[in-house]
């Protein structure tokens, strides 16, 4: 029997050929077998949305390194030397023996190989509900490059497309298919898409950006089963509210680890239902290390756990078990629940909390939301990028942040997923020394500036209205005049209907117009971004205006709108 | 007299009216004066060279808000309440009396005003060296509207250019003006251009594309005067080395901070030549404040006092003095001298300190630079970044990052200036919780990549060679091996032609050809980024080879071709 170190790695696709390469090049010597089931290895799962809608040509390449040669045995033989078993499933793991259990699916052999480390990368598999009428043609899933292929290969007959869950996967893949000019409809059984990536306030701003390039969503609704006709193609997918005809339907509702080895080798699962892990990555076995997307993790702010499988912490991880398997100790402290994606072409980012997450964990949640140019307004390039920046107010500390727009959003997400790995406050972010010129930046980074709204918010400088507020007053039939110091040319081309009361009085008339406002009622000053409004409110606060708020957000983040108070 | 507090602002371009908007939201009630000796106010300077390249088409969008609105005289009455006296020179300050003397430049009036708190925001001058010629037409400078303005009006007839100064604004001009193709050239003293700015290594990479895209540099070299035809058009410029024909020269050769006032008015001026000012941006009479171009600011590394001219400075510190005069105290803590710019589609960005002004404050000074897809691979907006980033081997500290390439730049740039602003280990910065999907990033973003290849060096795991150090081995004739583990067809393509030995074994067949490898000298791994020849490395390593490093960065980071030693 060899006397070198015998490292043996379940699961090739991310953590576990991250893991396998890092623990290579630590240890030279090491005899280092790398095991999956199928036979595709080290695939960008997250590349599938985009070879659907054409972006990504080819599906090799997804499989294939920057200078071309694909990550098959072969490479991982030759360029890594790690022997590679494909088709080959792990049965057992007997920790007694420290030696696992493993079955060629091809030939029915199954045998025994020993380890000195053992590195589950088992993955997740997508949670597929009993829906009747699984096995219609046009029903599709999306998990693994043969998914991928299967809907490629029907493209171009399917005009008509329901996504069964509005999560990450089912809005990248609803915008991927908008994108190649598919009628997409999103069914969601919560009361949002998008759960746990972005607060309500900015959903409904997205949704509704969605709506109007041609997406369809049907909130709070099961889906039932699914009906084909005589020759077994999907015809309706059936919910308790209605029935919608369609082409096709991809079903995207959620993943859960792959947990039954673990499980049965009598290693710890954690409370999210993943295996349980300390800093080194190592299970309740120390000779057994998990990576990916089958371990859950620290979140860095609130200290709780959580499951939220991403390529980014499956990469990270592999190098730090790389190291940890082969004796060099390193540490992987946790995860802020940062993720960006692509919805058509709204960029869409968040870091840390979310603002009910916040307030669950007892903190005195403060939070602005601003509209902003990504760069300067005169650069051609520009684009609206949505800022949500959520804080405590006894500590100033940040909390969390989320962003959405068409605009370089994951530049303002990486900076503040920066911030709060180091517990900046609210005023170190203002600080902060970014970069700007002209095509990347405005001279006040949009981060910045959400951060002095909280500032000014803070200082009592302000009482912000969120669109909500604003349309339960209307709703309510409140008695307050809606200010609109936007333009007289910009108020003709759209403005509110809903409000009983509307003045228009443009922010360069106002300071001469005073007389004409009522100073004997509730005020709500409204633009198009915020700004114009709150220079508004600080000049009639000014003129000794008692009872003044404006609309945070202004015209671009109302959500209510086009079919509602929006003209 | 009035008892309203009096505030007056001198300077109208950025820092200046970005104090008064602050001022008056914070002190409603207080009389607000800014005065400017132009008439241009509030202009984006920053945007100058994107008028000329046709990036942006207007001048007047340069002073317009991002909703129309021309920021004038007018603008700033009637929407924030401000009075603007342009063409207004103040030609002393009397701190006894607490007023300044200022005089009408067009009916010739002098008057006194006078001030409870006073805001210098006197900005800067180009500074022209004394050169004979400068009188002939087609010489030009860029700092105002009205220079972009005569540029403009006489670039059609202009084929070639010659940039005086390869600062900041005269490589930004030479990309400007490449992009509208014309024939530029730019003259340098230095060594190399932006100095201060990108360290040599990288900025010969930079130069070296740049190059192939057209411009031309000559770098130690002294503009000593200009000539023209006898109708007074300039014809050449006469270096110390040489004449270039030319339609057209641009001065760019720095500017100077404006510390007359302040210094005839006793202020101290600091050591870099530019006002001296304490954290609330006071000068050292208390009741004078200043801020943007005009005053120098302290390191937030060094500690040491920089001056360092930028927007987005002037409009940070324009908040921080809007509360002070007001009353509320608000704090400038220094800056990270962060900055970034276009260069044709070059994206240029630095952070922190460079290498030479670390090593001379004392720091034990590692660096890695690594070359790296900005996005996966096989998302087709991908682009090269080149990222070099410098820490301390002691503390483990980030000290500074710069990084060049088409790709996005601009956000590791901010993440890193974040990163520093918080003291950030490399550790830290490997560990960060960024985001990724692939139109925004790879598995590990590039600067992490970065960062664990520094990881990597400070663990003794890899020998890196910089293009210098190879470079100077050439050059010696030193006896070693080049080993390119490129593929074979990449080989074919483009390869090294000047060291005495030089084979090709690709990756893929590295560990079954160790036998044809030469055990008894040094061998120097490249390939194409310096990722496959790392693992090289680590491959041969391992066999017991004991004399190998790698080219850090490889083909990407090699600056001496396309007509040196690359073909």
């Amino acid at each position: 029997m060899s006397d070198k170190l015998r490292i043996i790695v379940i699961g090739g696709v991310a953590a576990g050929p991250k893991t396998a390469a890092r623990a290579r090049r630590m240890a030279p010597e090491a005899e280092i077998t790398l095991i999956d089931r199928g036979t595709m290895l080290s695939y960008g799962s997250c590349g599938l949305p985009f070879y659907l809608d054409g972006t990504v040509k080819n599906l090799k390449d997804l499989v294939s390194t920057s200078y071309g040669v694909t990550r098959d045995e072969e490479y991982f033989l030759r360029e890594k030397g790690i022997n590679v078993l494909t088709r080959t499933e792990v049965q057992a793991i007997n920790r007694d023996t420290k030696s696992i259990q493993v079955r060629n699916l091809d030939s029915g052999d199954t045998y025994t190989l020993p380890y000195d480390k053992l590195v589950l990368a088992t993955g997740a598999t997508p949670v597929i509900p009993p829906f009747e009428g699984l096995e219609l043609k046009g029903v599709f899933r999306l998990y693994h490059p043969d998914d991928a292929r299967a809907i490629a290969e029907k493209i171009d007959e399917i005009e008509e497309v329901v996504l069964v869950g509005g999560g990450f996967i089912g809005m990248e893949l609803a915008g991927a298919l908008n994108n190649r000019h598919l009628f997409v409809s999103v069914v969601e059984m919560q009361e949002q898409t998008l759960a746990g990536v972005l607060d309500p306030d900015l959903e409904a701003v997205l949704r509704n950006r969605l709506q109007a390039k041609g997406i369809e969503f049907y909130l709070k609704e099961k889906v039932l089963r699914f009906e084909g006709d005589e020759r077994g193609n999907l015809r309706e997918v059936i919910t308790d509210k209605r029935t919608i005809e369609t082409d096709a339907c991809i079903i995207a509702t959620g993943v859960r680890p792959n947990v039954e080895l673990a499980r049965a080798a009598g290693l710890t699962i954690g409370p999210t239902g993943a295996i349980a892990v300390n800093e080194y990555l190592q299970t309740s076995d120390p000779d057994i290390y998990a990576v990916g997307d089958c371990v859950e993790n620290t979140h860095l702010i609130s200290g709780r756990k959580i499951y939220l499988p991403l390529a980014s912490t499956a990469n990270r991880q592999g190098r730090v078990a790389g190291d940890n398997v082969t004796g060099h100790k390193s540490r992987f402290k946790g995860v802020l629940a940062t993720a960006v994606l692509q919805v058509t072409d709204w960029n869409i980012g968040r870091t840390g909390l979310g603002e009910q997450e916040a307030k669950d964990l007892g903190y005195e949640v403060v939070s602005a939301i601003t509209p902003a140019h990504d760069r300067t307004h005169f650069h051609p390039e520009h684009g609206l990028v949505i800022l949500k920046v959520i804080m405590d107010r006894r500590s100033r500390k940040l909390l969390g942040v989320q962003a959405i727009g068409p605009g370089e959003v994951d530049k303002r997400i990486d900076v503040a997923a920066t911030a709060l790995n180091f517990g900046a406050t609210i005023d170190d972010l203002a600080d902060l020394d970014l970069g700007y010129a002209p095509p990347y930046s405005t001279s006040i980074d949009p981060l910045q500036h959400t951060a002095n709204s909280l500032r000014n918010k803070l200082a009592g400088l302000a009482r912000a209205i969120t669109p909500l507020e604003l349309k339960a007053k209307i709703d309510r039939g409140d008695d307050f005049l809606l200010l609109d110091v936007r333009t007289e040319r910009e108020f003709q081309q759209k403005r509110f209907r809903g409000a009983k009361k509307v003045l228009s009085v443009s922010l360069d008339k106002l300071r001469e117009h005073l007389f004409e406002i009522p100073r004997d009622q509730e005020i709500v000053l409204m633009c198009e971004s915020g700004v114009r409004s709150y220079e508004a409110l600080r000049t009639l606060e000014g003129a000794g205006f008692k009872n003044v708020g404006y609309l945070e957000g202004g015209f671009q983040t109302w959500p209510y709108g086009p079919s509602g108070l929006m003209s």
